[in-house]
């Protein structure tokens, strides 16, 4: 079969031929139907390079991925050929507490992971192939009713990490409050929507760009600004001076972490999700008391189930556009490129 | 009456003569039992400006303060003259949500506040002479059978500031958990007492003195160790490789900060109680993913109630030496010098 | 001034002259805009005799209410005459730990509340008439712009206690979760309508009435039913065999509570809130495993305050027809009957 | 090799020769060091009959288990021959959200379980023999060290249980609060243990048992009485008024039921533990405000860990007395008959 493989670091990938996986006891071959095309895979191509990572190509891309159950490994119970599914991406140990609670995310006995801190398209082979290989059952969600692969394929990362974020914080965000969503992008404009579905808050949007803002506005956000000197102070304003109650950082540099911390109130929470390479300085007086600031990777299994349920009920979509696998490296281009509007969804 | 009173800034308090106070409506006069010399009030004395901060002297001293109550203003209801008090630091403006709450530390009304950030001691008269004016009788908690004023004194603050930070850990503190508390100093002390009556996790105890680390010991800490280049790897190892659940810093210089994030576990939670003027970076790939990062101040009013309840069944004790008031300039002395073992306690 | 009063235990309230109030210290005299006619009203009416309750007749009917600051007595701060209030019934002693959460409903020293276990148009004189004694100023909640006193008056009751209800079942509902609503009427519209904008639940809906089910349809539930034999099988049908995780029973008689412990999901919520009458035996083996049953009474301050954010920004909105005062005992006539659709308001 | 086997309903258990179990792909078979005799399997020898339960004899009793790893099925990953194990006894389907986050017991696919509702010792095979089946190495939690297989055996039900009944009602138990245990036998001793290990609540225990009280008051109970007519009265002064926080009934009848409910406070917590066969009316006036009631069943796998974390550090210990396995009918005679205090454990 086809696939979209990394062959070295520093390289762009290309389309070979491979044979098709055969699962083993326990492991599932899945007929992919939809493969996101992710920022981080330009990452993967372009910054990195042998030992920085505890995983290395060659291996197939695509980290994001539904398709149809295609061949069960002995032993496996409660998967049927043909049904769809979506894999949840991050593959830890299995039997860590982090693990048998969902959270692969976060195993702490990664030396038993299938690759340490990877997963498919992440070391190991991912779904911008025809079949890709599941190593464990587990891994799979069935597909709600009304979900199809290629719509559900981006929500099992670009959904499933903001939600994640939003989840964490729904006890600080009864009506009444506000949550700030910084970067209307790829995850910023589902973090808009899955407010909008789970918590009564306010909702303030941040965006350099104008078509990021009017799409932020079409989500429902009800206030929409561009950053800049005043930001923090328009949206302490518009909460009555008390300050937002949660900002998600889609963006994750200097200036937004910044922007974040001056309008955030106390005993708040803030949370970094973008990969943008900035460091926020936390001292006593320097933030607002008891504002708590972490970041967050991805999502759990659970939460997974929680996000197709919500699309598959009309209360999230992922903007997408479908490419056929034989485009998949003219999709890369255009992502890029700041071309596209939304995901790049490879199609096999 | 006799106060020890600090008249500017820049200056050694002193005993002067001042008028008794007298209740206005819903205001209470407690004669002080026991008030605690803080660290924070040498900063007072020796770090601050005209300007700084919104209040300023001349003020009496004194922000721990317990005692009995006195004169009662019209309109205060339940409580007695003679009944046994200690009193609640924070004074907020009373009608925000979260004075509401009893979080006057966060107080979202600060013009409405008797002073702005402040309190007794802070701006306003306190408790380091006969008589004190409490602006309102909900500052007022009742002490429970057992805990005498001078005994109960530090425990509004050096034991109240850590118990909020622990109360908020809670949840990440189950049996098999650890905590790290940086510092053994007048609320690391009590962080350890609290930690064991309240939860059953590993206590470990980090200080750079002998004296600090025996005491440790003798409160129940599991591991007690002086910081040092293999801190981090000594706490993780204790924790079976997976880090700290919770690392309280009651010291919070830039070193403190850098050993908790060391140690600690991804979804864990590093909380700054300490004012070391300590910065610690936050970047994504710089911390334990999910690791909460955030300072407290002291705690709130249903606390307070809670700390109290604690000292009176002998699960919680600070250690103090008492002085008579005129030997309160004396006090601070050896304060400074680091020459008392706990807390000071004035007894006018 | 004109009152609607209720003079003795077993009669028809009448329209009688009073005086106007004054505030004492601390207290507040509201023009009333508005006040709900609640179906609690007719039980105090027709159902209950001397000694029976800790109050009684005569006073003023009328607990749901809200209108302006009219007069302020001496020590209020932070309201402004003209100023639009809602009204926060249950008034408690002010003092213990529960009235300084803001809960005066679980108030633990009924003996000092201004009557135990009541509180205006429940022992004391309510809003059905042209001005009302607030006792505390605590008790008043400004409304948020964009709404009137008319509309806020019902809201105080009849939206706060579904509210509270439901709020306490959130982290019972995320997505892919169902929340049955047992009676469509006064609590359980708006119980339907606080769902839908604080959570993602499914919502199922049950009652016995077509226009009912026929309003739960309108207000967005999922699956809408007639109780009947299969009832819980068709609720647990729908939920993929699971059952339901959360249950709000706003009838309470003997058929309600069985068909929701019958429904219900092990690890679930059956909150009794409607005043049917019934009794729901709970026995090991008798309910699913670790359904938590209980009942609730109206809500908190707190809530109150998110309450009238999700009205004043259209996501709540009581049904209600508007009587002037003199056509009050018109108003209860037709309610008793059963001929309102939704709350009558009486605006004095 | 020998087993303890119940053959038929309403019949004692024999020891009778078996095959030894060989592990199949996933699965381990564990050598028994202790296995608890537990009242409930008085309750299987006499008073079930054919088809009341999904499952029946012929199966070896014991389901209170560890021992050491003895052969490991292909494809069972993390563990190593002799090394010291605990069983987790209730087994789900293991695929359901409720098995993937450990909670067996609540497992929502009964029939993808190995037996529906059962598990070793429950309808199969279990640790009364010197080798035991376990069906999925998930199953096993090693035991820490300084932790012996005889010794954590009866942990695995009878401290489980009322950990898990103690764990969920944390947030109800800060200091301050009151905690009722009514029945100190073998769960309600080990409920003290853990609420003294793992909060600073009070502890009220009830029994109507001399010895029991006595042991109470070992254990650390701060109140101990007999129930009588006045218990309730008693409990209710010793909070000061306000009731119980939270009211664990390990007994479980009619009389303890009404005793829960009247000693509970508004907000508290009454759970069903013990299986006394009584029954509790819950109605809107009949009971505190929002005291949730609810049963509680075993306990989930991660409690499990941490369960024996407390025991390895001596915060937790369960009396018991062993047997071997020749002498097993022996132990439950003296079971029946009430004879031993403590657990019995067998020790093939």
């Amino acid at each position: 079969m086809k696939a979209l493989r990394l062959l070295e670091w520093k390289s762009e990938p290309v389309l070979v031929d491979v044979a098709e996986p055969r699962p083993g006891h326990g492991q599932v071959v899945v007929r992919i139907g939809g493969a996101g095309a992710c920022h981080s895979d330009l990452h993967l191509m372009h910054d990195f390079a042998a030992g920085q990572l505890p995983w290395g190509p060659p291996f197939t891309l695509g980290h994001e991925n539904a398709g149809w159950v295609h061949a069960l490994g002995e032993g496996v119970t409660g998967l049927e050929p043909g049904q769809a599914v979506a894999v949840y991406g991050p593959w830890g140990c299995g039997t860590c507490p982090r693990c048998q609670a969902g959270a692969d995310t976060y195993c702490e006995n990664l030396a038993a992971a299938p690759v340490p801190g990877g997963g498919g398209g992440l070391g190991l082979d991912g779904g911008m192939a025809e079949f890709m290989l599941v190593p464990a059952a587990r891994h799979l969600v069935p597909l709600p009713a009304g979900l199809d692969p290629v719509t559900a394929a981006p929500l099992t990362d670009a959904a499933l990490t903001p939600y994640h974020a939003v989840r964490r914080a729904w006890p600080k965000l009864p009506p009444g409050s506000t949550a700030v969503v910084i970067g209307v992008g790829g995850l910023g404009h589902l973090a808009i929507q899955i407010l909008k579905a789970t918590t009564a808050a306010r909702i303030v949007a941040v965006d350099t760009r104008a078509d990021a803002r009017a799409l932020a506005t079409d989500e429902g956000a009800d206030l929409v600004l561009a950053p800049g000197e005043a930001g923090a102070d328009v949206i302490r304003d518009f909460t009555g001076g008390r300050g937002a109650d949660v900002v998600l950082d889609c963006v994750g540099n200097d200036a937004t972490l910044a922007l974040g911390a001056a309008c955030a109130r106390t005993l708040g929470e803030l949370t970094i999700i973008g990969l943008g390479g900035g460091t926020l300085p936390v001292s006593f007086f320097g933030l607002p008391y008891e504002l708590s600031v972490q970041t967050t990777y991805w999502g759990t299994r659970p939460e997974l189930v929680e996000v197709l349920d919500l699309a598959s009920r009309g209360l999230l979509r992922a903007m997408a556009t479908a490419f056929p696998l034989s485009e998949a490296p003219e999709a890369y281009h255009r992502l890029a490129a700041g071309e596209l509007v939304g995901r790049a969804v490879i199609t096999p």
